[in-house]
């Protein structure tokens, strides 16, 4: 008779059956005997030089292959991902959280264990406002179906969820029997054909149906769906940030990102005039709205989520978003001819600028563009990183990721790792500014041990450059750092520091020559200088600080 | 009638009037309103690289000085700070995180405001495991009080607080009528002699008293009273590693650091066979007692913390720590000759070792000693930074910081800048492992922004050396970093590598000579070479793992 498996070793079977190939993350004693596990186990330990940064790489992971795992010791560990573990939660992203812990055994009469806070679960505590579901696997009884329901809930919400394992449970068999539960939660099947008829006979009555697609279509892999929707109908896809590149942007259907009054206004005006907008998997948030200037109509919209279906003033109960979608796809639906509007045009097109003047934000932007290859991810960090990079024109789907929501400095160069660890056929071009590569650039000494080779443009100009326009103090400077020379000190990769185009096009060849390390360049800007997008972003947050 | 101050001002005032004159943090466009009137205000604004930085500094700076301050915005850069604040809680440390926040006003109808988790009190809920006191100031007829009543938790309790500032209340005036509340909490006189009175008959009628010090005579300021009180009696002093350095390490009644059976056995023989055992503001965690090797009967101890007076079995309600060590320092007490025992000795002295063979954990240890100067704030980070550092001869009080307890990692470089900030005449000696040193060695950026000059060794071992000894595989590796070569990277401060003592005890001088910048050394030394000290812990956890 086969024992049972061990707790440790049905997590990691569980993971690894999932899709899971990689952990990141830091050892500390409280987790080193389920580091031993996993370091004979399928699964690959990727460790990062900062918790943070292990953070945000599992949750680029799990944005790219549909689920992530970081695993971190007690507290000192733990805490320290409280802020990408948010940032997994508020944008939607599966992060399996594993923390070691002290064993249940050495818990008896409240001793005080280093790093231990206030109780012993302080730290779950924490994690239950930042995850969807939790579970301390205390008990062997019940620890496997425990696995299974968290591990689910992950994947149901595509959020983070969080899993402590007491340091003397990792080796202890759990249920001989059990087997993993049955998770699949079919729709209503009267309520989702009553749905897609009434969404069917919307959109075939509608004159300008356009579709709004935002980040839920990538995290429940659903871009097919979304395409063979636009093909069949000839309706035009627009995408939030958070969702772009959810359709690669060379399609002849694709209208670009929508931004309320922030964005291109040709694309504001199809979105908000059309008699039937289908928002599909979309978050209705402050950024994704133009800071609130979008005037979007429930009346006269088809909306779709994980966690709603409505159609126009219907609501639907017990329909799944990908039900839904795949069934509205192969509808009975009108097929249209596609209207006209005017293409996206790749950032900087168009705008004469002089190759020998001093760099600019468009130029920049420009040239990146003339850079980017299919085999490129974009990863953006927070600032003009990210709403500059709104206009790149991305060939792939899910090629390009950026925290357009939660909008956390730090995140690009550690997510940068967790994309070419999640896709090594990619490579990551990770767009930062200087405040956010103070905060966690270090990581690139982790895609040198681990054989990575990101192309990093550094937006230097000397500030933190969102902030500056709305309030201006000393508070808002970076200090000066030579970012190009980051290869002497991690003894690999490459750097160089640009100040005009010229420079930034022959760095920019140099990078996509050089393979095998990271590719460094330190792009010199202009304190004052910000892409049209940020201008009008900045002048609308600015108004309610 | 002079107007009333608003809250944000009140805050401020109130700061100040407890002598708080930094306050540490990044902004954010959530609290970038009360950046601005803190550039305004008699406090300085301290930028770090990273939040996580801003929260161990505010740590070290409220170890120095008594009451500390970090400011961050919502969530992004919140709960990045909940790692140090964990440790703040645990080691405590008085610090106010002042966090911006989405207006009141703009909370309405709960809309999707970028940085949101999931609602908008999660960041609150998340602080409320980590502090001691916790207010968010939405009410103009509250606020004032609300500040002075969390403040007062974090003197009282030596512990971290909350005060989370919607943006729309930073310019509101509070109650005009508002005076900061009288907070003095006298002990229980008639409870307060009792306990003082039995107390001096048990040291009396001892034989072989002996106090043990730690981290709260620190905080409460009473290393006069200890002193008092030793120099009174002839009683010798043991301190914790939590508490080293409570009294300065020359003086003939110290007798150095107590850690049970991992420490050295005549301070052990010398606390656990005492007939009259004080133990003063001490915690009784794992590492404190050795991972419990410790042996302290209560029946043979008197205890005061701030939370617990006991003598023998005896409890005492309502009398405060400060109240019974000043009372006690001066009772009748019998002066008695000072027991024999051996003097705490410099690390490895007496330890024959070639100034050209490869540098050694003990030589190391030897050479730091030797090079220490009272102006010197001794700042350690976890492992050999650490426990190697518990028998390095501190002249000074409080001139030795570590987390001893918590034990997070990345604690070291900028606690240093903490401490630099708030005592302008002390230089931070930073001793840090090269793995911590990842985490948050990039702070070295804001103390040069900052004009600090610490001098900082890197212990680089290639690992996790604590772990190793315990379970080892790659996961223990840290990538290998020319830490040497950082000052190219920030174009400032000086670097240099030593392999052997000879070349370290040169670099110490070059580092004793050299000010206005950071001196970095970063000292070469096998994977597999630890102190004793470490040796005896890891053998001692690992039987855990």
């Amino acid at each position: 008779m086969k024992p049972a498996p061990t707790i440790g070793g049905y997590l990691i079977q569980r993971l690894h059956a999932l899709g899971v190939r990689h952990v990141f993350g830091l050892p500390g004693d409280y987790v080193l005997g389920f580091y031993d596990l996993l370091q004979h186990s399928p699964l690959r330990v990727v460790n990062t030089c900062d918790e943070q940064g292990a953070g945000f790489a599992a949750d680029a992971y799990a944005r790219v292959r549909g689920l992530g795992a970081v695993c971190v010791t007690y507290c000192v560990g733990g805490l320290k991902i409280a802020n990408p573990i948010a940032g997994a939660f508020a944008e939607k992203s599966p992060v399996v959280v594993i923390s070691g812990a002290p064993g249940i055994g050495e818990r008896l009469r409240d001793p005080l264990l280093h790093h231990k806070v206030r109780d012993f679960d302080t730290q779950k505590k924490v994690f239950e406002q930042l995850t969807v579901a939790s579970a301390v696997l205390g008990d062997p009884q019940t620890a496997f179906a425990e696995i299974d329901r968290v591990v689910h809930a992950a994947l149901r919400f595509k959020r983070p969820v969080y899993l402590e394992l007491p340091r003397d449970r990792v080796h202890v068999p759990g249920l001989r029997t059990h087997r993993p539960a049955e998770t699949a939660e079919p729709s209503d099947r009267r309520a989702l054909r009553a749905a897609v008829a009434e969404a069917a006979e919307r959109i075939n009555a509608a004159r300008h149906p356009v579709i709004l697609a935002d980040v839920e279509v990538h995290r429940f892999r659903l871009q097919d769906a979304v395409v063979r929707l636009a093909r069949r109908t000839g309706i035009p896809v627009a995408a939030t940030l958070l969702g772009k590149s959810v359709i690669g942007e060379q399609h002849p259907f694709c209208l670009g990102v929508y931004e309320g009054a922030l964005g291109r206004p040709e694309v504001r005006r199809l979105v908000e005039t059309s008699d039937c907008l289908l928002l599909l998997g979309a978050f209705l948030t402050d950024l994704n709205l133009g800071v609130f200037t979008a005037r979007l109509d429930p009346a006269r919209t088809i909306y779709a989520t994980s966690e709603k279906i409505a159609v126009g003033l219907h609501n639907y109960e017990g329909v799944r978003f990908e039900d839904f979608l795949g069934a509205l796809s192969r509808a009975p639906l009108h097929r249209r001819a596609l209207p006209r509007f005017p293409r996206p045009r790749p950032a900087g097109a168009g705008v004469r600028r002089s190759p020998r003047a001093p760099l600019t934000v468009q130029g920049l932007f420009a040239r990146l563009n003339a850079f980017l290859s299919p085999d490129d991810v974009v990863v953006a960090d927070v600032g003009d990183a990210l709403f500059g990079a709104a206009d790149l024109f991305i060939q792939g789907r899910t090629d390009f990721l950026g925290p357009a929501y939660y909008t956390s400095m730090g995140f690009a160069v550690p997510a940068g790792i967790g994309v070419q660890i999640a896709d090594r056929t990619k490579r990551p071009l990770v767009l930062v500014g200087d405040g956010a590569f103070q905060m966690t650039g270090f990581e690139l000494a982790a895609a040198v041990r681990h054989g990575l080779d990101p192309v990093v443009v550094v937006l230097n100009n000397r500030g933190f450059g969102t902030e500056r326009p709305m309030v201006d103090g000393p508070y808002n400077d970076v200090a000066d750092v030579r970012y190009h020379e980051l290869p002497a000190l991690l003894g690999a990769g490459r750097g160089v520091r640009v100040g005009t185009e010229a420079e930034l096009a022959a760095a920019l060849a140099a990078a996509r020559a050089h393979r095998g390390s990271f590719f460094l360049i330190e792009a010199c800007l202009d304190p004052g200088d910000r892409s049209p997008a940020l201008q009008r972003l900045t002048a609308r947050l600015g108004r309610r600080v």
